[in-house]
């Protein structure tokens, strides 16, 4: 029997309980969030007030060659390739997710010429979509974007279809696809592939390489714990980099950028999918973030996360039975990401009253209370707590505030 | 007859003089490099640990919407609107330079869709160039980016021209356009205008709407001092908001972003050229060297602008004669940025010998040497100074150094 004793001592022998200790948690507060922000590495706010006050400050105009600045998309994506499978030379940290869905997108549309559908599922992140949408109708409209369902991609893929592009976990269930399966299958089809890795890099094993994938492309606010709106990352497998120009080709993608030439002549690798200069203090934030994880077991990230994410979904099976609560989340721990998700009527209040009492998750339209389960950061013990809360709020009903009845924007 | 205790006077009255306070500028060091990176607002390393220690540390995610952060995007584009001439609403503060170049040529090729030619010039920042290329491959090539030499551009408006799209104060010679004039010209032929304002907004008196401009895009680090790649802004004419959906159509551009539906429907205003999520640690910075702008009268910033740029010139013509030193820069005062450049046969080197003496401009190929000269910081003084070390410099061939002889990289 379950009890929180026994999660005491699952704690005193994390091999990851020290990891907790990079990170600024305050006092009192179970974060259980870190799939839509990261919290902050300790080591950020040194390496912040570094690249300000003497990076910046004293270097000036010097610290783009004498500070490495004008290495960090490479260096920092150099470090990302190893947490997703990539090769040196393969992953590049620029712009915003948003942005580097759209380079990716025009390079598999261009790799396949005559093919008109780009396939996703209705239920991909947004932007991912939105994206999609923008590029078809700059491009004239004569492709098409389908979205099927999940369960259903498989059986579309077709000699029509010159892209099939996934969130690898899906942001809402914590569902994982099994990248080398559809992207052998897309293959096989002369499909191409693009994961978004936004709930992968940091969170699940991933290995694109190992995949054989096309292309990627990720967040860094997330698992990576790189700070609000810190820069994104791009994959390009080698065998497709130098088979396009794409068409964000500002001056840092450039071969040759302070030449100054005025006609455009695309990097060599992947810094062709550089465009402007790249936001340096968001950029040195996100390389401690990194950083942490590059020095953290990856099979004992794996091992842990499954392990908070089985105790919570039999917590809250077990102790919150019979309010109506329902897994979203796969219990198949091939198809799992790092966070759970129950569907939950009054789902959206109850979240707030969690949130007043100190257990940040997040929710997502229409009924979805999300957690995300970081092993970097979370004890045994906050699984147990946080499903506490969660069990006194529906025991009490704390969740019928007249307040919470009408919905919030939530980030 | 001019000498540095004259100088020492004109520093004593400057009613600017107490804003250099506001910068941390090294000891011994004159930095006439504001125009390419903008130095360290002192109030910018206390924000930085607040966002970071406060903002992302303890509130975490809840700071999306309790620490503003998702207002910052508006909230800094609202304050740089009041430096260039623009309405609240009008301008947003998003992703790079080269990444809103994309956006407002997109738009502005929609807006004019029997028409073929962007009119711009050959020596335009590079980068605005290359966004060009890439839009119009991409758009299947049947646009035509037409460059011509700055003095020939009132001649090449006609009927065909979609967009004259022209960096208003030019990055090499610190030539300023009337963008009054030329925005005439274009309009009475039926195109539109985008400028581009990195070198004007903070530097020089921009009245976009005044000049009834169409599109504006401009740069954080240089004369707003916000940091190494800090986030771009975009003006997009109140006019022209709503008749187009820009293709990087990504989810903090949708009218209801947290709605996640799977479509694109653009926000009402401006918010549509917003595409992914802010690098938050890079818009607080930003928004410090703002701030000091908005605080300081701008009459007074363009008249002491002028005073320190015909100051330099004077010195360097009378003090400097006999080298080869001859200006790039407009005499007259109404073509004139904040900056000025000497063409200079051995400039290369001799920038890197002044650099070498803490004296930090930088140099333009094949022979600019560029001085920015910012009315927020610099003192009379420091420009005494400074041509006294490039007179010592050129007098005793301190440029003529064996490491000097192979170009390296400038930024």
């Amino acid at each position: 029997m379950l009890s929180r004793d026994s999660l005491t001592k699952c704690d005193a022998s994390d091999p990851l309980a020290l990891v907790r200790g990079q990170f600024a948690l305050p006092d009192g507060l179970i974060y259980l969030d870190g799939n839509s922000l990261g919290p902050l590495p300790k080591r950020a706010t040194l390496r912040l007030q570094q690249v300000a006050e003497t990076e910046w400050g004293e270097r000036l105009i010097r610290s783009w060659n004498q500070s490495g600045w004008m290495d960090m998309p490479a260096r920092i994506g150099d470090k990302i390739a190893r947490l997703i499978g990539a090769a040196s030379g393969e992953v590049i940290v620029a712009d915003s997710t948003s942005i580097n869905v759209f380079k990716t997108l025009s390079a598999a549309l261009a790799l396949r010429p005559d093919r008109r559908v780009i396939l996703s599922t209705r239920d991909n992140f947004p932007t991912d979509l939105y994206m999609a949408q923008g590029l078809i109708r700059q491009l004239g409209g004569r492709h098409e974007l389908k979205l099927v369902d999940g369960e259903d991609i498989a059986g579309h893929i077709d000699g029509d279809v010159a892209l099939v592009t996934l969130t690898h976990v899906n942001y809402k269930t914590g569902r994982m696809y099994d990248m080398a399966d559809i992207t052998r299958n897309a293959h096989t089809h002369g499909a191409l592939t693009m994961w978004d890795l936004a709930h992968s890099a940091g969170a699940v094993p991933t290995d694109v390489n190992g995949a054989q994938a096309d292309f990627g492309v990720g967040c860094g606010y997330k698992y990576l714990n790189g700070g609000p709106g810190a820069p994104a990352f791009l994959f390009v497998a080698k065998r497709h980099q130098a088979q396009f120009e794409q068409p964000l080709s500002g001056w840092l993608g450039h071969a040759q950028p302070f030449a100054f030439d005025p006609y455009y002549a695309p990097a060599a690798g992947i810094g062709r999918y550089l465009c402007g200069t790249p936001p340096v203090l968001s950029m040195a934030a996100l390389e401690c973030g990194v950083d942490i994880l590059l020095e953290t077991d990856q099979a004992q990230l794996r091992d842990k996360s499954l392990a908070l994410t089985d105790l919570f979904i039999d917590l809250v099976e077990t102790r919150c039975a019979g309010f109506g609560l329902t897994l979203a989340t796969p219990r198949d721990h091939a198809l799992r990401g790092s966070q759970v998700s129950f569907h939950f009527e009054h789902g959206y209040a109850a979240m707030q009253a969690l949130i007043a009492r100190g257990v940040i998750g997040d929710f997502r339209a229409p009924d979805l209370m999300r957690f995300g389960l970081t092993p970097l950061y979370l004890r045994y013990t906050d699984v147990w707590d946080a499903v506490e809360h969660l069990r006194e709020v529906l025991d009490n009903r704390l969740w019928d505030q007249p307040e919470w009845r009408i919905r919030q924007r939530v980030t």
